[in-house]
């Protein structure tokens, strides 16, 4: 099968044998979602070799259980141990012994098959299309932020960046109903949070120390440190994007102004599917291009210009 | 009267004027206890110049309101403004404009006097001697962890550092009923701790990537990098000590791990009285020298000694 390579840093298009993995599903991938993190394993971000990709959405051509054959799925991409304390404990996308889809020991979605275990997938419900579904992933990770905290409509709320996860944390933060803000700075970011009545800020003109909550979509050194200028004493600011190299902060601050810092990944797929179902949030606006799988190494790239939202790769 | 004075990060003993301040009582101080942070002021952790020292028990002596005349107080450090966003929204500790007993724009308590409003005495109850109602400030510093972090009976909770605060911290975790650990270096430390039933744990054999909350309370890097190892993935990280300098932290990490990082100040005086009052904590074991004030640049020498526990200043 045709898939996307990566090693050494490079990446390449190239003909790999069709995965079978015992015991998982085969997958044949209808979309995938070109994501930060794809464009920071080929950056280095992380040592990856093998296909990289972790959003999609597909169809289900072979499975020990054949209740699932022909079923359209998103998968969630973490595969556990189910043994360790972190699975027994309820939090499985910690495993110690996890591979992730795309990104550690596992190959990814950026090809034209991909495995998981059936534990791992959902039914996309037939009212959602594919180039809404294959946000599930993202979306899923944007609604961590609430499950970690509780976001309430008193409070205000300032998130920082607005590309690809800022679009759909602005969707998500917005749901509960909260006084939020978005410091955009492309003017693609900022029409498509307009058209859904998002106030958006410039840092210029940002009011300092008198937010509840502060979310750092950038995953930038800069972001942080504005991050850390806007959250008020006793405020919370999460981090909800990794950063290359080390952050040098001051911790003595963090204590005198008792700041909480969350680190958030990996969400709940099944509410991001039931929110796209009820159209309570809306991804689509984001995509900029659909490419076919054939011109991947173009969309890469075209992913990875400044300001860019969503390349999705079309394989059926 | 006599004081300590600091300034350019040298101290002296040396006469000053009695204090007075419009609208604030006048309190003759019985007992002071020297703290870390008053170490750290002198190290030029933050500039101050004037009368050091933020805890005390002392006596009424001059008020507005006649019924506090003669009474034994303790006292909040932080003078508010009352008016700002902080402050009314509960967060008084916070208040924008705040001075802070003998850290920031206040002389503090290593006088034969010092002043404070009203607002933040707190009578001392009859039963409380003054070598125990001189721990309210610090150990309601120490309950300020509770108040941030809900701690359930069922966690792993470990504590890095059993100095001054440490052995305060440990002893209100452990009323929690949670699985409480200590990290303790010095011999002093481990006793008391063990006289406490609290099981003592050295970093040889520390498990790590296991604890649900691990509080940091030495204030070095070391002691900082230790916690971060030794946290579960989605656990907290509570900072109880301020830091000399800056940290550098993997922020990948902190996200990727989901940890929750709380900074923590100041806490409750009147739950730390009534714990005092009903002896559910002692902090008289801490006690390891009680000096006069006419000795308290050799007080604050020895304070200033590795693994030093408690030394008061005695005044009256």
């Amino acid at each position: 099968m045709q898939a996307v390579w990566l090693e050494n840093q490079q990446i390449t298009l190239r003909q790999v044998p069709e995965p079978t993995v015992p015991g998982e599903a085969l997958i044949r991938i209808r979309q995938a979602g070109i994501c930060g993190t794809d464009l920071e394993l080929v950056k280095g971000y992380y040592p990856y070799t093998g296909i990289p990709g972790h959003e999609f959405v597909g169809e289900v051509v072979a499975a020990e259980d054949p209740a699932w054959i022909g079923a359209r799925v998103v998968g969630e991409i973490n595969v556990v141990c189910g043994r360790c304390a972190a699975c027994q404990s309820g939090r499985r996308s910690h495993c110690e012994h996890r591979t992730v889809l795309g990104i550690v020991n596992r190959h990814g979605t950026f090809a034209e098959y991909t495995t998981l275990p059936l534990a791992n997938l959902h039914r996309v419900p037939d009212t959602v299309p594919d180039e809404m579904a294959v946000f599930t992933e993202p979306l899923a990770a944007a609604l961590e932020i609430q499950e970690q905290v509780a976001i309430h409509p008193t409070d205000r709320v300032l998130l920082i960046g607005a590309g690809r996860l800022g679009q759909l944390i602005a969707q998500t933060l917005a749901l509960t109903g909260c006084d939020l803000h978005v410091l955009a700075r492309h003017p693609g970011q900022k029409e498509r949070l307009a058209a859904r009545g998002i106030p958006v800020l410039s840092a210029e003109t940002l009011p300092l120390r008198c937010w509840d909550v502060v979310v750092e979509a950038t995953g930038s050194a800069d972001g942080f440190h504005l991050a850390r200028q806007a959250v008020r004493p006793r405020g919370t600011l999460v981090l909800k994007s990794t950063y290359k190299g080390e952050l040098t902060i001051n911790a003595s601050a963090l204590v005198v102004d008792e700041i909480t810092l969350v680190g958030s990944r990996c969400g709940p797929f099944a509410a991001a599917l039931r929110l796209l179902e009820a159209r309570r949030v809306d991804p689509t606006p984001l995509i900029v291009d659909v490419l076919p799988l054939s011109r991947a190494l173009e969309a890469m790239e075209r992913a990875a210009q400044p300001g860019m939202l969503k390349v999705l790769l079309r394989m059926v």
